[in-house]
């Protein structure tokens, strides 16, 4: 009984959240933001892939003599304000959301972040980014209002996490194997199967095979983010 | 309004799930079985921590001549049997709890799986294991009747979570540090800090410094796991 009715209430809360969360992708595509959230585990290398992403799309509009892009991160976080306090070592733009214990984010959180940019002068952003809590089951229920989801994946994870966690793999946009330097000391890390796995369970799916440390992948995703927003605003 | 329903009944739910722990703790402390609840992030390294404990443990017994001890694993996963098949390989009697895309474990399954092994002539253990879901947040919140709560943190993951995942290091009596054999690779893990950011939040915790891989620490965890069953049986 107590179960049903639990259901019955979370399943109103999810539709009140999904209807606020089409408000505002709407808004933001009409700012002409590119905004994303980014899933993972705890320590899948979330906040350093955001930093290796953003230095990489830096250099490549100065390469092009380009504006900069303006970029603004939504750090999300249960307790502390770790990750955040990355994000602004680096100069990027970033608001602090703290979930209070809260395992995953939902919209009234996300419009509370954007009100606090917008508050600070700071908006609109070209690409805003959203840093989810480190949870790899319970963010893939709760629509943020992002135009892409993306989910990380660390090679020293292992690669047989697609018919563990599906509803993550099966509801983002991008799969990004993270961590890549550490192949050599996983020999028993199938590429292949990984790959094969997510696309059959999530047949659009993008894979990009990346590491901040050494660069690899990291023009490739830096142009998938180019196109995506080239999408958006045309 | 709604959220403070789903407050309401979260809470009913979570004190009947803690009425139904404290007897189930009972009854597994009376059959002489230590009752230990595994939790992690993904890929954290639980199943793989849990096959080389059995060994140390087994190999142990044979050393003093002492008869074998006698497994039950439960193997909890959002959908699949990957894991219960493994621990299935090496013999290890075990039980699969699909949690359905659950992202924790609550008594009513935990009960459940026992029940099974009871009906398989498999119980009473001297060692019983729940492998939780691979999940760092929501885990911590649900008493599952175990003796005691343990928590993995692999070193690839980063020594930086005893403040952004306070609640499960906040209720766990040990902390496993796992894939040590990968600190060449990080030198920036701060094992001194780990272990003092996580005794100044849980003070009593005891930490343990292995690698599946290498066999490091393995003999202490097993030492440990000896001990507190002989508190449990005396």
């Amino acid at each position: 009984m107590e179960e049903t009715r639990m259901v019955e209430i979370k399943q109103s809360v999810l539709a009140a959240n999904d209807e606020k969360a089409d408000g505002f992708r709407a808004l933001l595509k009409q700012a002409g933001t590119l905004y994303t959230d980014i899933m993972a585990s705890p320590g899948a290398g979330k906040t350093t892939l955001l930093l290796a992403l953003i230095d990489t799309m830096r250099k490549r509009a100065q390469v092009v003599q380009a504006p900069e892009p303006k970029f603004g991160v939504i750090e999300a976080d249960l307790e502390s304000m770790v990750d955040a306090e990355k994000i602004k070592a680096a100069s990027i733009p970033s608001v602090e959301l703290n979930t209070h214990g809260v395992c995953h984010v939902e919209m009234g959180m996300v419009e509370r972040s954007y009100e606090a940019f917008k508050q600070g002068g700071l908006t609109p952003f070209d690409y805003m980014f959203l840093e989810n809590i480190g949870n790899l089951v319970c963010p893939a229920e709760f629509d943020t209002g992002a135009h892409n989801r993306v989910m990380l994946l660390s090679v020293p994870e292992g690669y047989d996490k697609v018919y563990k966690y599906p509803p993550m793999f099966a509801v983002v946009d991008a799969l990004i194997v993270t961590k890549c330097d550490y192949l050599p000391l996983n020999p028993d890390f199938d590429m292949e199967a990984l790959k094969k796995q997510a696309s059959v369970l999530n047949p659009g799916i993008r894979i990009f095979v990346t590491s901040a440390r050494t660069g690899e992948g990291m023009d490739e995703l830096a142009a998938w983010f180019e196109e995506l927003r080239a999408n958006i605003v045309k």
